[in-house]
């Protein structure tokens, strides 16, 4: 008989555990548990669903119950795990729909509980109108939600603010977007973020930044936020300050976090206990940049470690190999994409960090149609390493960040870069890279 | 009193040679010799003012002469170097505006000389009504040609006659491509010339392959195509076969070639003769998979030799780090990005090499508007080192080609590419990667 191996949570690292792990050993018991009635869907692409460019929230999923079941994945939606008692290797789980609760057996397990909005503590956040935006509930709440709003306010202006912000807008509300911190995506370098702001305002975002919030008034249902900058009406509220993850249950078993506060696990996603895995926005990947544990909770990364975790417990000699801290994202016509450390955290690292940032094009200067497009690079002094860097671009020109981010698993340096054969067309690029246009400059 | 640098060609590794060289060293002398009446211009944007998307060929010009006599580059046009007495170091130039010759000297010698049309052999193919597209004096015969012409034969399915098929169709005339091979962009594999045959019958070009062309008839004007499958009637024929290096005057000077028939250099463009150089289309570059000398006759390569020549001259350590044989260009919507060796001249090479080619998405599977992309990757069996690779997509999600030449240069392998943090976003990439979905297939 095979052995047993039960994945909690069902998302994007828990769907990819599970099926990689049936199909490369089809002798295994593979079971789901699913918190919600969800599983195996792109969670990222919610924003577009509420914007109406994606008719319905189940265009998302990527592979149904029945899929798994199909395949042999024995999925449940509505259990949740509610104890695990390792020495035993026996889990307690309630099955929300049923309404009981039962007990289960597992050789090997594979955590992936996500993560969740982590909220501030806001008088006046309990009232109908504030939503926050993670999973396919948070996203049905807020479709219908939309329906009659007018006004919305946007706590944070991260990724998902942003696309937000984006959505609502072409959905006709009335937006503004609230961030403490000085500039919209406030963890880059502040000329990203002043381009987006540009972005945002020329799509008609209000954009308060170096507010803070301090309340959200209404008697029961949300009216305004108040802020130290003065009242923002709001009908719809959105909190995306930033989530946190979903330790506990992991905790509670004696899973050991890392110092991100995020589950620590190997290159192959094995805990500290044997024969538990971690997957998914509850698991810390290794920084390639950095050297050390990195909290990335990106969907990319959640299917790398569930392929990763998946393989190994199938047998597979799988390792992950880490990140490197690559993010992209759209905001109306702007792609904006990340690698590595910004200056900012470059230099709170201790390194002797320097940027570049250029303006160039996404075609040759003649090229009818070509736009602009901007590069940073962050490297260090002396030495000439890259650590980072940024494209933002009208479009796909942006995914040159993955060129950037292929040099830094490497610890390659400006002379690297400047060295590479790219790709010349008019209508791509001008006949320098905007890349290598960056990279001359520092050099 | 400064040295004195003579370029001969003023088109891209010339134009780039002496103003890098004047910018790092203003004692220094430049003086640019260029025979065409143009320098310093774009002749890869030479399709998109054909089909009128670019509306002049003035638009093409980087710099004009006025702007490097500006900077103290003595620039002349219509002046053709016939002759250069290395031991004495002096050359004898023709100026054809003033009908004049006279000599010249120089400490420094950039030979920049670019390539020309190779063409066959062709009975009737000294008429009127046959053209070839280098240069802008060819761009603007065409551009007169076109007012008439209705019935066009592109003889050649290269980069050349694959762009100038789009211009002659948005045009409006009638279109047939004919090639001597089995597929258009025959040096590559197969997969992508079969792309391209669909998009170009898709927008109405006949595509011919296998065919081959017997002579062109007509009575001192061009009427017809002879070839070996039926006669193709045309008023206007583009030779675009490929081209040649034009060794010509460096030879009888002594330069050496390299077994490429173009001038060989080394890393800093330094030719067999001292204080000779060669930049652009007339010169090698070192390929870092083949690890020996590779002629790339490219707009972006041209320049980046020049710069280095420039560099060297002017006393600094510059190094051209050579090339992977990384191209794009765009057949109607359809952008075709190819690095390194397609699997048929990686077996040529005698490597053990493999290939896969998939098709997937340039966005999240239910992101609106994404659109089909195919990667195709080429490795070494065994060792599955990248020996190179193709990216076919709808627009700039091509440039994932960059991503693979990066690795190319380092010598890396699919096991370095499924470790690299790519960027995600539904607009702008599948959960996994299209370049990591290949190496997937083919690890």
């Amino acid at each position: 008989m095979g052995k047993r191996l039960v994945v909690i949570g069902g998302v994007a690292g828990g769907a990819s555990a599970a099926a990689k792990a049936k199909r490369e050993n089809p002798e295994l018991e593979v079971v789901v548990y699913e918190k919600s009635g969800w599983v195996s869907y792109g969670a990222c692409g919610l924003p577009y669903v509420l914007s109406g460019e994606i008719p319905q929230l189940e265009k998302l999923v990527a592979r149904t119950p029945e899929a798994f079941w199909k395949q042999g994945v024995r999925v449940h939606t509505h259990h949740e795990v509610l104890e695990v008692d390792y020495g035993r290797r026996v889990l307690t789980v309630r099955d929300h729909a049923e309404g009981r609760t039962f007990q289960d057996r597992f050789d090997h397990l594979v955590i992936a509980t996500g993560a969740r909005p982590a909220l501030p503590p806001l008088p006046g956040g309990e009232q109908e109108g504030v939503y926050t935006l993670r999973n396919m509930e948070d996203g049905q709440r807020l479709l219908r939600a939309l329906e009659g709003a007018r006004r919305a306010a946007i706590l944070g202006a991260g990724y998902i603010g942003l696309e937000v912000a984006e959505a609502f807008r072409r959905r006709g509300l009335e937006v503004t977007l609230l961030e403490l911190k000085d500039r919209p995506l406030p963890h880059w370098d502040p000329e990203v973020g002043g381009l987006l702001r540009q972005e945002l305002e020329r799509h008609g975002v209000e954009v308060w930044t170096g507010v803070r919030v301090e309340a959200l008034r209404g008697l029961g249902r949300v009216e305004a936020v108040e802020t130290s900058e003065g009242v923002v009406p709001a009908d719809l509220v959105l909190l995306a300050t930033g989530i946190r993850p979903n330790v506990e249950l992991a905790q509670t078993m004696g899973v050991a976090l890392g110092p991100t506060g995020a589950i620590a696990t190997d290159e192959r996603m094995r805990t500290n206990l044997e024969g538990v895995y971690a997957a998914g926005d509850v698991a810390e990947s290794f920084h390639q940049v950095l050297k050390r544990p990195f909290w990335l909770p990106l969907g990319d990364v959640a299917n790398k470690h569930g392929r990763t975790a998946g393989s190994v417990i199938a047998g597979k000699d799988a390792r992950f190999q880490g990140v490197v801290g690559t993010a992209i994202f759209k905001a109306f016509d702007l792609a904006v994409a990340t690698t590595g450390l910004s200056l900012e955290a470059a230099r709170k690292e201790g390194l002797a960090a320097q940027k570049v940032f250029i303006q160039a094009r996404d075609g040759a200067h003649y090229y009818p149609g070509s736009r602009p497009l901007w590069v940073e690079l962050v490297y260090e002094e002396g030495t000439g390493r890259l650590l980072g860097g940024a494209v933002v671009a009208y479009g796909q020109g942006a995914l040159r960040i993955d060129t950037l981010a292929a040099l830094l698993h490497r610890g390659s340096t400006l002379e690297d870069l400047l060295g590479l054969d790219l790709a010349y067309a008019p209508p791509f690029s001008p006949v320098w890279d905007p890349l290598l246009i960056a990279a001359q400059q520092a050099h």
